[in-house]
C-alpha cells in the first residue's frame, strides 16, 4: 500500500526561540508492505511539546537521551492516531492507538517498547460513564504529559500532606497536572503563569490555592515570599532561569526541585539561572532531573490513577487544539511565546 | 575560678576575601563557678573551615543554619582542648575533648547534644597500636571534616564499585578523606587542586588515579572530558563555579552531585555557577546540598570506620598546622588563596 504523506520538518538547525519560517510542509510516498513487519497509522491528533526545540539544535544536552532531529527529517512526536493496515499481530486495521508517531499525516512504525504504543478504547461508545476519554486525552493527561507530572510529583518530589508547592508553567501541559495532582496529595499549591486569563484558570478551575502572573512581579523573590510566608517544600521547575534562583532564596529545609523543564532557558544559554548554591547547601536542597520515560515501566499503572480522577472529576485536562498539520509549525513556535493554555494539540482532518 | 582569655573576632562583616586585617585578638575575663553547670576547656587545638566566612557575612544562606557572627563576638569552632574545672558529672578536669568550642584560649560550654562534645583518648598511652590518634585526628578525620567526607560520599553519592568520582579542592580537609574514602569503595578517582605539589601529593600519597592542577587548565571542560572518557558518575562538589559547570558536562546519566561546599562561591555573587539544568534533566542528574550535622546521630559509627581505615594505614591524614592563637586570621585568610595542604588546624601553646 502506497499513501501519499505530508510531514513537517525543520530548515535548518535551530537556535533561538522557533518561527514559522524554520519549518516546512515535505511529501513523500509512505509504503507499506505485508511482510514488512510494520504498522501503518493515520495521525489524528499531535503532541506539541517544548522539549522538541532542544532536538532541532545542531547540538543540546538532549541528544543524550533523545535523537537529534536533522533538517529535512521526518519528526517522530507523540501523537494518536488510527491503523490503516497492520503487518503486526498485535494491531489491526481500525485500531486506534497512542505512542511515538510523528508530526506527519501518516507514521509507519515497527512494534517495540520503544515506541510506547498503546490501545485505546476511542469508539463512539467509550463514553466517561463506560470508562473511556476523548482521544485526544490519550497524548495529553494520558500520555507524555501526565507520566511527567504524575512521576515527577510523586516518584520525584514525594510530597506529603501540607507540603507547600509552587509550581511554574503551571497552565502548561504538565504544570496544570502537578498543581492538581499536589492538591490531591493534600498540599497547598501555587502556581505562576504570564497573563491574567491563565492565572484564573489555575485559581477559578485548577483548584490551585492560588497564583499570580509572573510578568507583572518586578521581583520574583518578592512574590515568592509573599505567597510562600512559610517557605516552599517542593518546586515543579518548568521554567528555568531567574524563577529557579528566586524558588530557592525561598526554600525550606530539605526542599525539593524536580527538574522537568527549563523553557525560558531552552532558547538561549544566556538565560541561564546562576542559582545560589548556599542555600543548596544550608537548606539541603536536593535538584534532581528527569524524564517521562523513566517512569515507562509504570505508564499503565500511573495512567489507572490518573484516569480514575479525571472520571470522579477531580483533575480537569487543560487542552489547547489548533487544526491541520500546516498548524504544527505555528502551534510549536507559539509555546515559547507562552500563546498555550494548556496541552497544545494539532487535530489532524 | 577566672581566667584570661584571649579570642579571635572580626572588626567587621566581611565580603569578599577575608584579611588578616578583618580580624583582631581581644581579651576578656572567663568565669566559672562549680554551680554554674559549665566546663571550662583549654583549647589545644582549633579547626579553621572555609564555611566560617559565610557566618562572618552581613548575610548568608548559612545564617539560616548556623548563627551568624557579629563583630567583637567570641566564634564558635570546632576545636580540641582540655577540661581545666568541670561543674558537670560528665566531665572531669583532666579530661580531653573534641566539639564545638571556640577560636579562643579558653572556652565554657554547656553539656547538650548541640556541642557535640566527645571525651578522646590522647594519653601518652595511646598509641596506633593500643588505638589511640593523634589529638589532631579528632578534629581533622575524626572530626566534622571525616563527617563530611564520609556521610556526603556514602549517604549522599551512594557510590558502586567501578563509578568514577571527581573531588575538586582535592587536596583539602575534605576532599583529601572524599578521594581516599572512593578509592576504597572500589571507584575510579580523579582530584584537581592548585600546585603541582598538592596534586603529586594526590597522586603519590594518597591513592588517587589521576589529578591535575585546574590552573593550568584553561578549558575545564575539554580537562574533565580527558581526565574522564567514560564520564563522571560522582563529582563531590567542594568548589562551585565554573568547576561545576564543567562537571556537569561531563557527566553520565544518573550522576550525583553532592554539594559540600562552593568556597569559589564564598568570596563572591559573581563568581556562581550557571549549570546547564539540560545535562541535569537530560541526564537525570542529582544535585544535592548537605551539612555534616545532617549525620551526626552516625557519628560514632562513621568515626568507627575511618578510625579503623587509618590504623591500618588505608587512610593517610594530611593536616596543616600553624602555631599560636594570633595566626588564626592568617590561617584562615589563606584557605581563600588555597595555601593549605590537607586539613588546616591552629595549635595552640
Amino acid at each position: 500500500m502506497e499513501v501519499r504523506n505530508r510531514y513537517v520538518a525543520i530548515r535548518r538547525h535551530i537556535e533561538g526561540a522557533p518561527t514559522e519560517v524554520d519549518f516546512e510542509v515535505r511529501e513523500e510516498t509512505a509504503r507499506w508492505s505485508p511482510d514488512s513487519g510494520e504498522v501503518l497509522v493515520r495521525n489524528l491528533y499531535l503532541s506539541i511539546d517544548p522539549y522538541q526545540l532542544n532536538r532541532m539544535k545542531r547540538s543540546s544536552a538532549s541528544h543524550l537521551a533523545v535523537d537529534g532531529i536533522l533538517p529535512g527529517q521526518r519528526i517522530a512526536a507523540y501523537a494518536a492516531g488510527e491503523v490503516v493496515a497492520s503487518a503486526s499481530p498485535e494491531y489491526a486495521a481500525g485500531d486506534v492507538v497512542a505512542g511515538v508517531l510523528g508530526w506527519e499525516d501518516y507514521t509507519l512504525f515497527t512494534p517495540s517498547p520503544a515506541v510506547l504504543m498503546s490501545k485505546v478504547d476511542a469508539s463512539a461508545s467509550a463514553s466517561a460513564a463506560a470508562g473511556g476519554f476523548p482521544l485526544s486525552h490519550h497524548i495529553s493527561a494520558l500520555g507524555t504529559s501526565g507520566m511527567t507530572a504524575y512521576g515527577g510529583l510523586f516518584e520525584v518530589c514525594r510530597p506529603a500532606k501540607g507540603d507547600k508547592v509552587f509550581v511554574s508553567a503551571a497552565s502548561g501541559s504538565v504544570g496544570s497536572l502537578v498543581g492538581q495532582f499536589a492538591k490531591l496529595a493534600g498540599c497547598y499549591v501555587v502556581g505562576c503563569a504570564g497573563t491574567k486569563a491563565k492565572v484564573d484558570l489555575l485559581k477559578d478551575k485548577l483548584g490551585f490555592d492560588d497564583a499570580f502572573n509572573y510578568k507583572e512581579e518586578p521581583d520574583l523573590n518578592a512574590a515568592l515570599k509573599r505567597y510562600f510566608p512559610d517557605g516552599i517544600d517542593i518546586y515543579f521547575e518548568n521554567v528555568g532561569g531567574e524563577m529557579l534562583e528566586a524558588a530557592l532564596a525561598n526554600m525550606n529545609t530539605h526542599g525539593r526541585v524536580a527538574v522537568s523543564g527549563v523553557i525560558s532557558e531552552y532558547t538561549g544559554a544566556g538565560r541561564r539561572a546562576a542559582p545560589d548554591l548556599m542555600e543548596v547547601i544550608y537548606k539541603r536542597i536536593t535538584i534532581r532531573g528527569f524524564l517521562a520515560w523513566d517512569f515507562l515501566p509504570r505508564f499503565a499503572e500511573f495512567n489507572a490513577v490518573i484516569g480514575e480522577w479525571i472520571r470522579e472529576g477531580k483533575v480537569q485536562v487543560v487542552e489547547d487544539v489548533s487544526d491541520g498539520l500546516e498548524s504544527v509549525p505555528s502551534a510549536f513556535a507559539a509555546l515559547f511565546q507562552g500563546q498555550n493554555v494548556g496541552k497544545k494539540l494539532v487535530k489532524l482532518a
